[in-house]
């Protein structure tokens, strides 16, 4: 099929941007993953602690999801499994050498995207080597560092946390001029807390996405994340995204409108996790639009021969071609 | 200019390899690098330890010297400085990589020359996973691992001993058919014990030598190897060749007729590295053709920016241009 010119930009940087892009690259050649910057865990962590680099984990994820060359791709994915390079990511070091060599992380990023044969580009949220802070004022309890949020079990409600940058970052200018042309904004689905929101607190992003033509839709999360978001609806997840934005952005919100099986269900609950329900829209923010989506990806689903994703994180999980066009769906009404 | 379509081996591996590849590739596109398997020292010994893979180092030496994109020949060559990963020339890794991914070694050195753009190719002279033995077998002395016999000061004369692969290993039948079917072989300068004996020794190699049609020419080293080759003549270095192939397969032995400075040379004496004097050819070995060539290169050649070998390990070396036009000048005698 010949793809659109539709220019999209992809905000987020884990497994859900991953599904968004390799979806909605097959109906558009101009897709932009706009990436947060705050991993510091696992491999990512140790280079950054080791050689004081930027973080490369979630630029890879997204590099290798807009990737047309099948070989390199895998190989960008492929984990060291023994020896003192056990755990990292091929794409990791290539991105990290790169940026040792040149001493600039756009332009690794930039090479490692040719070689990679990338459709698309994929632009860091920022270019400074920043970490990321969640403090709860009244309780005077902060969190340092991304690898410790994102395993914490909140004792206080994280909506009354503040989460920041540290020290605050300059917005990358490439991130903020692909938000401002866009034709469609899509807020992935991933950890609010560790993942978009860095994103979207970062100074320059809230303005970008207020004044952008562009629609701006958040595709909801399917289940909650143990120990940090249980009982959280969709409203919820999207009060969140625009608290974080500091203004209410959202044109849609797109959720699934089916429930898996309720075997499956309780598999998850067992490990903390639950159905997003769709919740209540608040009366004093009923612009955006709720559409209920059919894209949940067959729950008998096998990892495919040669799929670059290694372990899907769950079995529920977006389908990347529905979720793809239900958004091309959204841009086109 | 115009390449030719000459095909030509050059075998070796180091440093020498990489001199003769970089001029010759300006002449001709069908350069075969044929490398050694046998070095476990360095980054690439610890990657072969803790991995057990094949050694990437000379191969990537190789594919750099052939590659045409520059930014990832300097990529291939980048060195961690730094934490676990320090000593690690960035190519090896991805050399590593795609052996432990696809678990063949061939397949592994075929897409990075891909990546990297490489105009002809390079073939490991075997896939079987060997160490290098030296043994005297009148002292009933053995030397084990090519990271030993390289450092080793001989206390028994070479030329004695015997070179051997543990196990023995099957020649790479995509290099014996590149001897077979070449117009030009260049046995490359470089270590005798260590990088050029250990594929001459190799079951299929001589044979090879033997019955090609093709010129086979040596490129004499410039200086001694300390502890190893002092005293060496060229005559003697060819007749250690010859005597690790098995028969008289040299036609051509290609040696500076220009000496360096005597204020170098002094310099070099130091280090327990000494000029090759030319010697006299045996009577009982008339056969084949001693050339001086004029391929010294500038004393005083600065690194030039961007060149992709890090540390010249000397400043006698030959001029990689000048001896490319050596040698298409005996192949076109």
């Amino acid at each position: 099929m010949e793809r659109l010119g539709v220019k999209i930009v992809v905000i987020g940087g884990g497994t859900g941007s991953f599904t968004l892009l390799s979806g909605l690259k097959h109906y558009t050649n101009r897709l932009t993953a706009l990436v947060n910057m705050v991993d510091d865990g696992g491999s990512t962590g140790q280079l950054r602690d080791e050689l004081g680099v930027l973080p490369p984990g979630d630029v890879r994820q997204c590099l290798v999801a807009l990737s047309e060359s099948p070989k390199v791709r895998e190989l960008f994915n492929y984990r060291f499994e023994e020896g003192s390079l056990a755990g990292h990511a091929f794409g990791n070091l290539f991105i990290t050498a790169l940026e040792k060599l040149t001493g600039n992380f756009a332009e690794a990023v930039d090479t490692a995207a040719e070689v990679l044969r990338v459709q698309g580009q994929v632009v860091p949220a920022t270019l400074d080597n920043v970490r990321l802070t969640m403090t709860w004022p009244d309780q005077r309890v902060v969190l340092s560092g991304e690898r410790v949020i994102d395993v914490d079990h909140f004792v206080h409600d994280p909506r009354k946390a503040t989460l920041s940058l540290t020290p605050m970052p300059q917005a990358n200018p490439a991130a903020i001029a692909a938000i401002r042309e866009a034709d469609l904004v899509v807020i992935a689905p991933g950890d609010l807390y560790t993942s978009i929101g860095p994103i979207l607190v970062a100074d320059g992003f809230g303005e970008a996405l207020k004044t952008t033509a562009a629609k701006v839709v958040y595709v909801c999360n399917l289940v909650t994340k143990q120990g940090q978001t249980e009982g959280f609806t969709v409203v919820d997840h999207a009060q969140e995204i625009e608290r974080f934005v500091g203004a209410p952005v959202l044109d849609v919100v797109l959720f699934s409108g089916h429930r898996p099986q309720a075997t499956l269900l309780e598999k998850y609950a067992k490990k903390g996790e639950f159905w997003v329900e769709k919740g209540q829209r608040p009366s004093w923010r009923p612009q955006y639009n709720m559409l209920a989506g059919q894209f949940l990806a067959d729950e008998m689903a096998k990892k495919r021969a040669g799929d670059p994703l290694a372990a899907h994180r769950s079995f529920i999980r977006h389908d990347a071609d529905k979720v793809a066009r239900a958004l091309m769906k959204v841009y086109f009404s």
